[in-house]
């Protein structure tokens, strides 16, 4: 069914940025830069940092003193030679005709930079976010409401199962040694790669994924791949221990129903007993 | 605590890139290609888009025929002077080596581009997206496992409130009510307005919030902001209907104890009635 058109606006075009070796210059060294940082360090990126040392943020300083991917200059902006061979801006300062200043400059020279707090000199914005080793994941609402997007992160957090890092991270291995095992682009094999990891990813769950090593991983291959088949997480050497974020109580959903049978048919049994004697 | 650095890596930088009114060319129109288009329409872009009819997903087609937003091309990218006043490309086409080739012009003009399946020739990458109004989540495994980052979508979509969206976008019309009744940027007001946001966003539930109209606002800001608290709903005329994503069933916690307690006792009166005759 086609979408309904007129509901189509009023949002932004979420991406993953690519960084790796790229050069990300960040103006302004207080709270808000210092979180930039570890963003840009997360995509792997080479940092370079323009702000003047009695301005820094305890973390910021913590990463210029121990990040070797961080080129820190003592100072302010000085001008159009600061954004040589920078692929990506980053701004927080407090002087905002400074902030419009880099704003125009990196606009003439088609760098995508984003000026804290001032939304028109932004290219782009960051949402809230949540990582667990490979798993990112960002909330935005457009601007709307900062403490609403919070509000649902921490939904969210409590919602992603706990082992969905180690999962992505296992199961990324495991398609790597089946494109090992099974090389080529695309064509019939790539078909048959893909979908033979869906129905991995689809029957095992989560938690059961986090658990495979490499010896598992080697087996699931023989086992599975080679005879065109999922076994499960017992038959490659496996053990589940099932887990996740929903608990139905200590003693199992029916507990309280056992519970309330128990009592009742106590309470009638001390009831009809004392009425006999 | 500063972070662990050594786990500062592997990943992307998340971003809610902007482009109202800037223009987007979208190459080729099949079903990866819909898809991108119906991206970018919620993003508030023009788009071109060039492919040749023969080809196109009938989604692509009917976005050609029904968006006043999309130029259409019915023909093969053509060179360099495609791209002339580009904000941004898509391309989502079998031929890899035109697609390297448009990767190559764009990168030399500096236009963030995408290309489907090649992720050497993207300067981002989508994740797996969940949209409810201004609300907008985007779950990225960092190419890891597409079929994990869907199956945590899911689970994401499950455990937001229904009313997110509703309730983003009423505190977006309260916040640009509350800046006209207070206007100014920064300073004592601005951080007051941010804070009595917070505080409104903090006490009342997602819910609560979705229900707001615009006499509500006028009391909630009349009794509210005028007098440095928050109202409940109640007090500026809403009535709490509870509602979320987590039911306790339709008889609420108790019902499965009471259940056993009654089904019990039944079973002991008939079992001592029937041992006295």
């Amino acid at each position: 069914m086609p979408p309904d058109l007129a509901s189509l606006h009023g949002g932004s075009l979420l991406l993953a940025w690519q960084l790796k070796d790229k050069h990300v210059l960040i103006v302004g060294g207080g709270d808000v830069a210092s979180g930039r940082i570890e963003s840009v360090l997360v995509a792997d990126a080479r940092i370079t940092l323009i702000a003047p040392r009695a301005g820094l943020h305890p973390l910021t300083q913590w990463f210029v003193d121990n990040s070797d991917r961080i080129t820190y200059h003592d100072r302010l902006f000085a001008g159009p030679e600061d954004l040589a061979d920078v692929d990506l801006v980053l701004t927080a300062i407090d002087d905002v005709d400074a902030s419009r200043r880099i704003c125009a400059l990196c606009r003439e020279r088609k760098i995508p930079v984003n000026v804290a707090d001032i939304p028109p000199s932004c290219d782009f914005y960051f949402g809230s976010q949540i990582r667990s080793g490979p798993l990112q994941v960002m909330i935005s609402t457009n601007g709307r409401s900062p403490k609403l997007a919070n509000i649902i992160r921490r939904k969210i957090e409590a919602c992603i199962p706990e082992q969905a890092g180690e999962a992505i991270e296992k199961v990324g291995e495991l398609r790597t040694k089946l494109k090992e095992r099974a090389p080529g682009v695309g064509g019939h094999v790539g078909r048959r790669r893909m979908r033979w990891m869906v129905d991995v990813c689809s029957s095992w769950d989560i938690g059961e994924l986090a658990l495979l090593d490499d010896q598992m991983m080697a087996r699931l291959l023989d086992e599975g791949w080679e005879k065109n088949q999922v076994p499960k997480l017992e038959d490659v050497g496996g053990h589940a221990k099932k887990a996740g974020t929903h608990h139905p109580g200590p003693y199992g959903p029916f507990f309280p129903t056992a519970l309330g049978f128990v009592a009742g048919a106590a309470a009638a049994v001390v009831f009809l007993l004392a009425r006999r004697h």
